[in-house]
């Protein structure tokens, strides 16, 4: 599987830093997020709408994160999102945060694994036949 | 009407810290609302149910907040809620931080107007009787 | 005063949102302050260099907020910011929030006095005469 | 290494909260960190102190979790840290997150690595003896 990269700029505000000077590590997973929002808008899908009208929704399953150097209060960040593996229920994605843009220094290295769930039930919901072909690429 | 004042001890975690070394302002705003569902639940009502069972829920209407001296990562709070004007759908409270216990150094001082709503409407409901008592002391 | 009304885009994303389905309320005053952070920026600022090369920061004196209308996980949003008063250290601000743009639905109407500090004391600062053109526009 | 569990109580306020009604997978983080920051606390090391007298900072290299089953607004959870792995600057530990109690549902199982910092250099730093024999129990 070989999807197209996908790139969300974020830019860090006071809410996301901490003490320490740096974007407090659970904010990166926020940023993270944001970023495969706007890839699933891209891709025609509004979450909103799918989990009112088909009462579908999307769930992590499971997460990691490599923290490389920090992100600072006012950095301008990019954050990729990229297809890495995908079946009838569940996909997973990379994400890399860098700074600046996508040929800027690497700061962080994300995993993500997401489930498609019926709303009612959280049981596993089979993607429709026309996210699953946008999904695919 | 002159309530008891009702006091939640708040710890402050890097989480919420801001790279100038604070509580970043939003924060103390989650703090208040804590110290207030602490309360509520400190006269048997558990929002959950209530939401789930009953289809209540309470809403901010407005709030004000002074920021009179920053409190910093580690500093433990004390946050108090006192009620200060009650009607059938809406209550007033004020809401004090302070460094450390209620004899500490003021922080912060918050108001806080909320409504009491039908969940399914967002139309103004009646505190069930039972409520009602339980907050008019 | 009648300062021009600066506005930035703010989109609401799951982590922004509660168990309501609506805007958890502090994140209303994370909106502003990402407003009033690019309004500074778009007048030259950079809030960064501002406190590593000359240790001066902006920090919130008091904030009012009126929730009118709830925002929900997925609206698009437009943060305003109009500069209401302004003296040597501290400035106010009036900052409304809008569904889709600002000829849409108000949902949220702020207030927030700042104040310029030295960040090393803490003290009241006078922002710098080129700061001051800037604010009085 | 089979060190002693620490657990640390917590409950699921609105702001924990998203329009799943879950809690957000970001704030699965900062929970975990909460039970990090009070095991240290438990051992008498206060990180402010730390950060202002020694200019030693503790940072995350990297986390996992998985999410096996969502805490809801209101849950009342545990959070457990235990030590795994420990070396001169990094150390590794697991951590569980349980509804209600250690002995209730498996929500989440977190792993992280983090590292002893020298707050001016962010060059790794040794763990001064006293805290390293902390650490090792």
């Amino acid at each position: 599987m070989n999807g197209k990269t996908f790139v969300w700029p974020v830019r860090v505000y006071y809410e996301d830093s901490d003490a320490q000077g740096v974007v407090y590590y659970a904010n990166y997973f926020k940023f993270m997020e944001r970023a495969r929002t706007e890839w699933i808008r891209s891709l025609g899908i509004e979450q909103d709408a799918l989990m009112r009208k088909d009462r579908r929704i999307f769930v992590v399953v499971d997460t990691t994160a490599e923290f490389l150097s920090p992100a600072r209060f006012n950095d301008q960040l990019a954050v990729t999102v990229r297809l890495t593996d995908l079946s009838r229920a569940t996909f997973s994605m990379g994400q890399d945060i860098f700074r600046n843009n996508i040929d800027g220094e690497l700061l962080c290295r994300g995993t993500i694994r997401a489930a498609f769930l019926n709303a009612d039930t959280l049981k596993p919901a089979r993607l429709p036949e026309t996210l699953f072909k946008d999904f695919s690429l």
